[in-house]
């Protein structure tokens, strides 16, 4: 039964088909958005309309961005003969949020994810390698997630990019900061073990 | 820094102001957002703003609705003297979905919580005893919450009816049914207690 009415009813459905968002919770953020001052309500309306119609990537290094390129790619203080490829522009703000990473970024959009059917003409693989024959890059540093997809992908883009000799590296596993030994899983422990350095 | 751009940035700050979402969620929203097919995203958009912009209540008994009356207000099959008062439309869709309720309901959007600022005035109570002065009304069910502000809500309500000679009732409080008793708390165990019927 439509009891809430036509238009809440289908507020309801379209926020219950977001992530994470089950129909009680997408009924209590339907309350919470009628209930809203109207102008609030139709900022948020007009902010995912416009983020949506108004995404922009770096014409370098397919972040999102406002302009043509990104801060990181239009900055002359950044070492651009050094390039991280990430997953995703979440990746790309987690190492600038850490101030001390000099180079630019390559963002993928993805991995691949066979299981998914996303291959490899569906990340921005392609680009990648346009930029290393176009760029005079020294060092390619492979930062994508340690699952297995992050890993096939780190794995196949070392591959593909060896035999122009430019230095390809990995981002170190191990236990992270402050972990306790005891609360790590057994493959961490063991890439921790494999990856010891000399003190 | 704003390293997602400006409007993507603007998204996560507007889904983030929504109750039960932090940045980190609305981060996820936001990107979920801009890699819907835009169709999708603008759909989404619009069933907010028209929510928002097209809420219309119930002119008996304030419930959200698409029309003058909602079907159960306009419908003749109901007991229409009989009042059941509850909190906001979720819990008339509650009461609704048992199917066992021939009533119909007033919706008072909210209580009165002092704490929160809400008094007598801000909630649908004038209308309801304009109702009561204007229908043929027999029983009175006061269904609020079993919150403090529902409990002192019920009180006030049953004082101002009570001189009409309207029969008041207000939902029984007690184990709910496929409670454990071990797991219930001890209010609701003495109101159990208070609350015994004779088998």
């Amino acid at each position: 039964m439509n009891v809430y009415g036509e238009q809440v009813t289908k507020l309801i459905g379209e926020l219950s088909s977001l992530p994470g968002i089950g129909v009680k919770g997408a009924t209590r953020l339907a309350f919470h958005i009628i209930n809203m001052p109207e102008e609030k309500a139709l900022s948020l309306a007009d902010a995912i309309s416009s983020a949506r119609k108004g995404v922009k990537y770096c014409k370098r290094c397919w972040t999102l961005t406002d302009g043509e390129e990104c801060s990181v790619c239009a900055s002359p203080n950044r070492d651009h003969k050094t390039i991280m490829v990430v997953e995703s522009p979440k990746d790309y703000a987690a190492y600038e949020r850490t101030g001390k990473y000099n180079g630019v970024y390559h963002v993928l959009h993805g991995v691949i994810n066979p299981s998914l059917g996303i291959g490899v003409s569906d990340i921005r693989l392609r680009e990648l390698i346009l930029r290393l024959e176009q760029e005079d890059t020294e060092e390619l540093i492979i930062a994508t997630n340690l699952s297995v997809e992050g890993e096939a992908t780190a794995v196949y883009i070392s591959k593909l990019v060896k035999p122009t000799g430019i230095k390809i590296t990995r981002i170190a596993s191990g236990v992270p900061v402050g972990g306790d030994l005891e609360c790590v899983d057994e493959f961490t422990l063991l890439r921790a073990l494999e990856g010891r350095v000399e003190l």
